[in-house]
């Protein structure tokens, strides 16, 4: 397929890598240009401007936040008016469900098709194709880019027509990666000013009842004290708290799990951890316990 | 080995049965009496008192909460002192970190010696032997254990000689799931409210970074609104929470989820689910959603 | 003086009406222009956009939220490009501490000034001429509107040149007075559900360590339940909420009661509550609490 | 009256000074002598022993704590065995709604009369006779001791037969206190981190809607981060946490900013902060903002 791409960081760049191993074809744009050096080499067109990748079947995004990605279809990176009628567009990373909503509906209006799209995984999984995606919009758009979504991940939920579906789901899951750090933060500081030693108590929780990767990685990162290099940012991990509360409030859902974590978020930048892993929240449960 | 066991409860009836057909010897006291009648026809003696069942090498508790557990062996039921100098105490039961704390210093005081060694897992669990025990205490009282350990569990983990730190690390673990099943709760509400079904959320979290027990069994019985009948009644989990806060106090250890989910708790119990199963907190979180 | 007033809402009306009583010449502005008949036959000018109010020294907004309050300013309302030079814009509302930093560099820009004034206190405070203005801006204008101030409340206090400075305090005041409800509300359901009845407690309190009205006043509303017809609407109390919060994180700084306070203002909204006096607050502690 | 005082501390002190001023026959016993010292001299009579002042007709109790008082009354203290039928005794001090349960009923089925009345106020209210005191009880005992309050405080709030609604509401009233010390420790924290002076803040609320003796006088201890010396220890705070939470919890009353105040009670210890006086919750906030 004749694809645009629209954000190489560190997850979209190897996305694009993996959509040009699959053979599509594929125009790329990047704020920093320098970013799609590697990508031009193995094949992909660099445009100067996201209006240089909108002449395909489907446009990519993958930008860091609701405001570049306003920016790029509706401000001058002018993506709305220049995707053809017909032309999917497909927004691929963490974004606010009012904004997906906004852009769903924006889309139809001009006869484009939106499909919501974000995936579970860090940086290496998109490497290794091992991306899960998250999807939802018009079935016919999905079924359409179903070879796109096999070109980056191992496997596709589809949540139905409704674009916004897909964004809740992915805020979500989020969700339940800060609590679940958040609760091993606590534990954690509980069993130590117990005197029993951290990898202990991993040990027993990670190979019993909660044998999944989210306790097992991050688990081990606690363990470890080992927040550098980040592999997700503290500084992200309050964005996407963020986005969790927005949709909360426009749900009308208490969620007291999703506000702590946000106190400890913002507790956490004001101590200077904003660079750190977001595990990094397990630091500000063990600093408020005196450890 | 010759075994004194007390509290036939849903635990500890499966736990004795799988000694006995392990070979040990078996006395059994149960207060109330009928529910040791199945275990009397596979070989076990029935004692008519704690003190009943003292004269072998161990003794191992399986009883309620911590009044039950001081009833028996500091108040009438006299084991402390009935139990033979050099005999080992092994309580299995979820106990406080203080009680435990005071049952290693009595008993070591008398030349007992005190094993912490609560498990992990259900009823189902407790009968199929895939328990896992978390151990504590004297090495060479736990090593001398171990065949009785095997005889009830999958795996044992050795948490030093300090036996409250198996107390500490139970609840810790039971605290992690309480958190799991708060969280998931109101991930739940929040996508329920924003349209999606419930079981389709479940699938996304709990077929990738969640594919553990705890978020699989849990987050489908939310799904199916199925809270009868109580694998572990609500009114056990806010004792759980309650322990593990008592726990934090002694530390000095902030544990902001476990305070929020005893309040959840309470609610729960306030609007008369105190019967159903503790997974239960999920539909506060709903309801507090206004579903 | 010459004053514009924009926004004659339960607030703004009264404040206008007592502008216009201390003998200033009045032009005013509502959306819907009907509310300002009974300010025209005393005396005021009636407008047919807000552009139409602003020849004069000073104009006044008092508009329900940001969006209404950017509107006006920025946008189809053109009160930035029809104010002249030299003039001031008061903004009597509470309004975002984001928005009010943007309004302060914005009139700079156009030599005109900006002084930020909310006020404390409810409609019958407004008619009484006993508000409290919390006002912060360039100090040559603060003392240009003194008889403004002077004509609708009691007393002034200024918070210094940086505008912004009046919002975050008008904004931390009713944080106090939305975590009172909600201490309130608590302790309430406690004393009720132990046997106590509701207006003794009331009386130990109010009328000893909190004499003040805001112990006082709400308090008297949650003894009787009597939550209608609202002084001030739960829905405004979940906007100040989440004003309180943006400031908060924008500022890094936890602020778990406020975060706690917006989930049960979500509560009650999603239990049908939104039209209610902000005072039920207290209504869903008691509904939590099996009341 | 033949009055025995049994607590002689900070408060009691003062206290069984203004009763021997009021002309009654005071016997007072307290665990270190010397403190008596300066009664004796103004004419109370000391004893050795908790038993040597149960022979008049009432005795008031002012001890640290729950076990304190469970071992004079129950315990080696033998007040229970020693009191005439028909004798009084008055608790004053801030002990559990369980334990006094307990004492009514002991009280009762020994033919005395238990009387509840816990007070409202510091030291220097002690001293002053400004104490409020908030009494539950047998209505003849009250009548017969309202001489004993007057001699003490400033005003006597009578709550009914049951004696536990006394300590009920001296337990949700110090829980007001600790929710506007925390609430006030985050606006502090959310108006510094803004630039605007603390003691600007201050004026704002305490001199406006939250003109009462708690904000006007905590608040000022915020402003000046003036801990020390404690008027009441941070460390006797948290137990007065704890007292409100098992009531909830009895009570099944979720009160979550009770818990949140626990929890920030417990970082302060931590932090090392148990002496201070407990309006050092506000170092809590500030430190965790940052500051």
């Amino acid at each position: 397929m004749k694809v645009g791409f629209i954000g190489l960081g560190k997850m979209g760049e190897p996305m694009a890598r993996n959509l040009l191993a699959a053979g599509h074809e594929l125009a790329v744009y990047n704020r920093t240009r320098s970013r799609a050096a590697e990508l031009e080499t193995t094949g992909a067109r660099v445009a100067d401007a996201p209006a240089g990748v909108c002449s395909g079947d489907v446009v990519i995004t993958m930008l860091a936040d609701d405001a570049a990605l306003e920016d790029v279809i509706f401000g001058p990176g002018e993506v709305l008016r220049r995707l053809a009628s017909e032309a999917v567009h497909i927004s691929m990373s963490t974004i606010s469900v009012a904004l997906s909503r906004r852009l769903s509906e924006a889309h139809a209006r001009r006869g484009q098709l939106f499909v919501s799209a974000p995936v579970l995984g860090r940086p290496d999984a998109a490497a290794a194709r091992k991306l899960f995606v998250i999807a939802a919009g018009p079935q016919q758009a999905i079924e359409q880019c179903q070879p796109l979504f096999d070109a980056m991940g191992q496997r596709t939920f589809y949540l139905g027509e409704d674009a916004p579906a897909a964004n809740v789901v992915k805020l979500a899951t989020n969700f339940l990666i800060i609590a679940a750090v958040e609760s091993m933060g606590e534990a954690f500081a509980l069993v130590r000013k117990s005197g029993v030693r951290a990898e202990q108590f991993h040990e027993v929780f990670a190979e019993t009842l909660f044998s999944a990767p989210i306790y097992s990685n991050y688990g081990r990162m606690i363990v470890e004290e080992r927040y550098q290099p980040a592999g997700f940012q503290l500084s992200l991990g309050l964005k996407d708290a963020r986005l969790v509360l927005a949709a909360s409030e426009d749900s009308r859902v208490p969620m007291p799990v999703a506000s702590l974590a946000r106190d400890h978020f913002l507790s956490a930048i004001a101590r200077g951890y904003q660079d750190l892993d977001w595990a990094a929240l397990a630091r500000v449960c063990a600093e408020d316990a005196g450890l």
